[in-house]
Formats: structure tokens, C-alpha cells, sequence
């Protein structure tokens, strides 16, 4: 994999994948475990730094390269023995780019995370705390339902016992989702869930995995009490932002610290040593029973609208014998409304009658939502249209889902909507 | 509207409203016109100061009101007088927040903006520019669609004639897609045409109005040419930024500073006194021959897609003729492919054999799609599905529709939607 210049270079220095290899260059030093090159440039040396961290180092002539240790063969018993003491934190796989790891043997990326594996690939973890590490299911985000979410929940409520807190492993695509179910469908929790992902597959040296994983589980021990999302907070290997389960977003594509809390802010930072700096309150551990509520319509909509949206694709989901729909509205939470081709006051007014649940949100994302400031904002919510101030859009879509799924009334719905279950709705502060 | 305290001290000063008055409180001094208290505290003093600022200045015992000039008689004359010299910059009105002013006379709001009301309101646009006024209509942005978008084409084409650059004022909540939506309609476009809006209303004292329309009409005198937004671009009174017509977006519901530049820097920004810092290179002035390109093929959607996302949601739009769909995937550009229930592929798949031009974004907002990452993401791009590279969602439907409106062939189309024509995609960078 590396190119044939390095291979020689390793060669001669005795070194395999796997081996522990000392590098020097201009002067500088790095030591760790020589991982295959999976790639990019096959010039750059990769390995794994003692932190945790993997780190390229480009060959050039001059680069010494020295071999400190070979390879040991892994040591089974390792695990048991670490796992001697320490809190009990459960470890649930869903899949997603964290799962994904090189195998030092093929060089191959390999999609399981068992016990072993972490401890290979994460010791640090298990200086935190006794891990136990259950495969849910391997399911690379985007391709999570509602389905998913109740397996995840269930399997979280069964770790809650005899563990101090829960960690989920998730790919990051639709984490801040099911960060959002969970934190509905999980009610009375007095320990922390913490969902954690990787924006690079650990295999790659820029992966932001161990970090987040190790962070996860140092969040999982807190004296705290909820759902959050935690994942790199800067570009560098830092630290890593706790963020509310209900306010979390992801708001890039491929940058590692992706994630964004919105109308809310970091509940707390946690950096590469450990240390942790709260930037807001949040409910403590709490000794109560928790209960399960994993209950989700899937006839609810979540419906962005934009310049031009016809009013056929609202009466489509009328038609359709949708329950709810979360409008994903302009500014502070308006529709079109009066052109006669394009205006949905009509669509708007036949899904009330037909009593359906309309919820209002902004494609803003940041700000709250204002029934009051402009004619036709007064004119929808008069008519019933529920404005859920500052909360997100996918958090609104998915507690609807939620509410729906309890098959109350609809002035019951409405309530729980309006209602905070997870800090997901605030009160307004300033006018 | 006053606070009965407040009415009695402006009775015994002997100022009324649209008087010039002195507040002098705990060794402060304020000096300006008197405004009708049209909203909040009503012990609040609120004056329009010389800068063109409004200013709210509590009463309390203590507080010193003096008279300074009783309110002339309107000057009709004037506007003739500060329109000698200087370019011309043509102001089209479409309606919006900005066009709502306070009425000195009545206290009452007025919509409409002549000449007249914008010498009163902010003189120091004549001081500019030679502006001249056009009331193009007077619709809330909401409310606007792809007839509006051709209607703003024209007259800012019109206007582009003898004018030196073209200001238009717009409503904020859809101003990002009508500044999308010029940005293609006006090809080969030599002059600076700026979008202005407001998100406080210029009765009330925090109002953004008089600093955002100064400086559009400042950014229309600049050597640039191509459409940008011109917006507050922080919270105090002391700057706006003008951002790239294709790259705004509105991410606040009602914060000053809500329009930020996506997968882009600002273009400049214009600070109070007249002074200009630009962040980036943008086409300068060139001598060239406008030409109107306003069409839009309105059976285009937008489609944001979120876990549990119904198939049937596809299938309709297939089934009611539309000719093209972008899609708001999550992360790199994702759709859930492989559930029995909510995979999307089989839909795809008959959407691309009936021709429908399917294109992709992220709703992550910030950040690049990218097909070849996941195995998901390759089945999508090998099957024809465009990635769309660093656009933003909203200007690529407005893209789409404009280049679904040419009728050309499937093939042309989609290298249209690949091509950079106003900086709304850009080559990747960094891998």
C-alpha cells in the first residue's frame, strides 16, 4: 500500500504493520504503532501515536526510521484484566463510519467493534471504565427509521440497568435524529446516553473516532442526566462538545466538528485529557425509573417549503391520511398564503378541518418561530397552526412523530407538542 | 402612545412629534428628530439621531428634554436640489419589511417608499446617488413566486440602462432565492445589481432599514458587477456585508445579522462611514451587453428527505410531471436506499428512466456533496443522480427551474447545472 521507496525504507528498518517504529525527521520525533497506508499519499508513514490519534509523516530522504518493539500477539486476557474495576458503561453499535476500522493483520477495513477490537484500537477507554460493547445492528445512517430507533431505545433502556450510562455508537448522517428519539422515547432518565460518531472512518489519520469514543465514554460517567450528542468541537484533536440531544445538527458535510448545538449552547466541552468545562446546567443524575416510550407515527411529515411549492403536494399527504406535518416555513415561520396558484391557505385549511396536526418551524434553523409580527403569520396560527417557538425542525419532526404515536386527542398533541420534554422547546427571553 | 409621564415632559418642553429634540440623562446627551413611540416600554424616548439611526432613551426623574427645532414644514423642493450630480442608482421597490415606514404625521406605518418618503427617511442616500425610485409592487416575501422573480428581472433590466448600478429592496424571508433567481435571469451582467431588505421594520428603534439601504446604494457605486445581498452583518449599527446573490441565506428568524455566506466568504463589507473591505475578488464593472434570461419551469421541487421519508411522498412528484427534483440529502448527499419500506432506490431509478433531472445537496448546509465516499452515495451518482459539489440547496432549485425553463435536452441540462455561472458551485479545493 505504501509506496515502493517507503516499503524499502520499512524493510530495511525491520518494520511491519503492526510494530512499534520511532520516526525522525528535521529533527522532530513520533513513535507508535505502523498502521497499512489506506489512502492518500503513499508517501506519508502512517501510525498511531500513544494518544490515540494516527499521524502521517511524509518519507523523504533523510527520514530515520527505527524499529522499538515488534508486534506482541494480542493478548486475550488483556480485557478481562482491565476490566477489573472501574463503573460499568454500555456500549451499543448501530454501525455508521465509527464502526468501521482497519484490521492491522489485512489492512482490510473491517465493519464489527467488538471488545477486542476496542481494545486494540481504543485502550484509553478501558482506563475509563469497565466497557461492555453489544453489536445492535450494522446500519450505515441514512438508512435509519423509526424501526431503528425503537431497537435503539429498547436496547438503551435495557443497558440503563446496572450500568452508569449508555454510550451509542451512530453514523453521523441522521444522529442528531435519533438523538431526538431517544431523547422522547426514553422517559424518567436519571443517567446519561451518550451518541457518538466519527466524521473519518478510523482508519484514515485525520479520523476523529478514538477521540469521540473516548469522550463519549468519560461523558457516559458525568454527573448528568439526558441524551447528547458528542463529537469534535474544533477541527483540531482537542476536545470534543457535549450537546443537547434535542438542539444537536449536523451542520457540514466532512468537517469533524459537524456538529452544531442550534438555539441552544454546548452543554460542555471535554478535552483530550479528560478535563470537562460546562457552559450551561443540566439535570443532574437522578435515581428514578425509567420508562419506555418508543412509540412513533410514521404518517408524519416533515415539509420544507420554498418559493413556487405547490399546494398539491401538501393536499398529496392530506390525501394520504397523514397525521402531522411540520412545515419547514421562511423567516419566522411563514407559508405562502395568498397567491391564487401558489398560495396554501386553502391545503392549510382543509388538513385542520381534516384534523391534522400542523406545526410550524423556520428553514432559518436558528431563532424562533413568531405567530404574532405579520398578518399572515397571525392568520395561520389563529387558525390553529401550532408555532413551536425555538425548536428545530427535524427535532419538531420527530417529537411529532412521537406525540402522534401516543394516539391522544389532538388538543392532547397539541399540549405535548408546546410542551418541553428534553430541552427542546424554550421559553422566549427577549422580545 | 406614550407613557403618560413621558407625554407630560414632552408637553412642558414644548416638543411635539418630528420635532428636534435634546435628551440630557446622567451626563449623556442625544440629539435628534422625536419619533411616535410605536411599540415596547412606553417610557421609552425614542429619536431618530443625525447618523440616521434610531435611538430609545428611557425617562426618568431626572432627564432633561429640550427643544431644539420645531419640525419644518416638508421642503418639496429639496429632493430636486439633492438630485443634481452624481450617478444614478435606480431603488426598485417589491415590498418587504424595509418598505414599511413609520408615518411622522399619523404615527401610522405606510408601505409604500417614494422618493419623498426616502429623503425624509434617510437623506443621505442623495448624498450618494442620483437615486431614483420605482414601486415595482408590494408583495411580503413569503408570498412570492417564479412570476414575481420575472417581474424583477425585467425592471432591474430596464433599470440597468443609464442607471450605474440597481438597488433592490425585498423582504428577507425569500430574498436569498430572488437573489438566486437573478443571478441566472441576467446574463452577461456588467453592473452591480443589491438586494435590501430589513428584519426590524423602520418604525421601530432598532431598525436595520436606513443602514442597509444606505449601503446597498453605496455597494451599487462600487466597481463589481454581478448579484449580491446587502445585509447587516453583525448586531451593532457599524457594518453590512454584501454576500454573493447565490450564496446568501437567511439563518436567523430575526436577528439583524441573520443573511450568512454558505461555502463562501463574505464579499466585502461596507461600514457606516463609507469605507469598503473586500474579502475575496469579484468581477469588476464590465461594458457589456445585458441580456434577460428570465424564464422558470415551476414543476421543479425541492425536496428535503429525513429518516422515515415516504417513497410515495418520489412517486407522486413522478406521477404529477415534474421535470426536475433537488434533493436535500443528509451528510455527503445521502438518500435511504436499501429499506424494504423507505429505500428510495426503486423510485430513483423510475424517475431517471422517465427523464426527470435529479440532483443533489446536502441539508448540512455547509460543506461539499460527494458521490464516491460511501457505497450508497456511488450507486446514486453511477445511476445519474448529479451531485451538486458545495451548492446550496436553495439556489439549486432556482437553478433547476431556470434551467429546466430553457427546454433543452437532458443532457444539456445537466451540464448547465454543473457549469458555474454566478459563483454557486465551485471546484473542490481540498479533498
Amino acid at each position: 500500500m505504501y509506496s515502493r521507496v517507503v516499503e524499502e525504507a520499512l524493510r530495511k528498518a525491520g518494520v511491519d504493520v503492526g510494530d512499534r517504529i520511532r520516526i525522525e525527521k528535521n529533527g522532530e520525533i513520533w513513535e507508535g504503532i505502523l498502521l497499512p497506508r489506506p489512502e492518500g499519499n503513499p508517501d506519508h508513514i502512517v501510525i498511531k501515536l500513544n494518544s490515540g490519534y494516527n499521524v502521517g509523516v511524509r518519507y523523504e530522504p533523510g527520514v530515520k526510521l527505527k524499529l522499538v518493539e515488534k508486534k506482541k500477539p494480542k493478548v486475550e486476557k488483556k480485557l478481562e484484566e482491565t476490566r477489573r474495576g472501574g463503573p460499568n458503561i454500555a456500549l451499543i453499535h448501530t454501525g455508521g463510519t465509527i464502526a468501521s476500522r482497519v484490521d492491522y493483520e489485512t489492512g482490510g477495513v473491517s465493519a464489527s467493534f467488538t471488545d477486542q477490537d476496542l481494545l486494540s484500537s481504543v485502550p484509553e477507554i478501558f482506563d475509563e471504565a469497565n466497557v461492555s460493547s453489544r453489536l445492535l445492528f450494522n446500519v450505515m445512517s441514512e438508512d435509519m427509521n423509526y424501526k431503528h430507533w425503537k431497537k435503539i431505545a429498547e436496547a438503551v433502556f435495557e443497558e440503563l440497568q446496572g450500568n452508569l450510562g449508555v454510550v451509542v455508537a451512530h453514523g453521523t448522517d441522521t444522529m442528531a435524529y435519533t438523538s431526538a428519539a431517544l431523547s422522547f422515547m426514553i422517559r424518567d432518565l436519571g443517567k446519561p446516553v451518550i451518541l457518538v460518531g466519527s466524521q473519518r472512518s478510523s482508519d484514515r489519520p485525520s479520523s476523529d473516532a478514538f477521540l469521540n469514543l473516548l469522550n463519549a465514554v468519560r461523558a457516559a460517567k458525568l454527573d448528568i442526566s439526558g441524551v447528547y450528542v458528542n463529537m469534535h468541537d474544533t477541527m483540531s484533536d482537542e476536545s470534543t462538545a457535549l450537546i443537547r440531544g434535542t438542539r444537536a445538527r449536523k451542520m457540514h458535510t466532512s468537517r469533524r466538528d459537524a456538529f452544531k448545538p442550534i438555539n441552544d449552547d454546548y452543554v460542555a466541552r471535554i478535552y483530550w485529557d479528560g478535563r470537562v468545562e460546562f457552559f450551561q446546567e443540566v439535570p443532574g443524575r437522578r435515581d428514578v425509573e425509567p420508562r419506555l416510550d418508543a412509540v412513533f407515527e410514521p404518517k408524519t411529515a416533515l415539509v420544507k417549503i420554498y418559493p413556487n411549492f405547490n399546494p398539491e403536494i401538501l393536499d398529496f399527504l392530506i390525501d394520504k391520511g397523514y397525521r402531522g406535518i411540520v412545515f419547514e416555513g421562511t423567516g419566522l415561520g411563514h407559508l405562502p398564503l395568498n397567491d391564487p396558484e401558489f398560495g396554501l391557505l386553502s391545503s392549510v385549511e382543509r388538513a385542520l378541518d381534516e384534523g391534522i396536526l400542523l406545526a410550524m418551524t423556520s428553514q432559518c434553523l436558528y431563532g424562533r418561530v413568531h405567530p404574532y409580527v405579520y398578518t399572515n403569520l397571525r392568520k395561520l396560527s389563529s387558525r390553529g397552526v401550532l408555532y413551536l417557538g425555538d425548536m428545530i425542525p427535524e427535532t419538531a419532526y420527530v417529537k411529532m412523530g412521537w406525540v402522534l404515536g401516543h394516539d391522544a386527542s389532538l388538543e392532547k398533541a397539541k399540549e405535548m407538542m408546546l410542551k418541553n420534554f428534553a430541552g427542546e422547546i424554550s421559553e422566549r427571553s427577549t422580545p
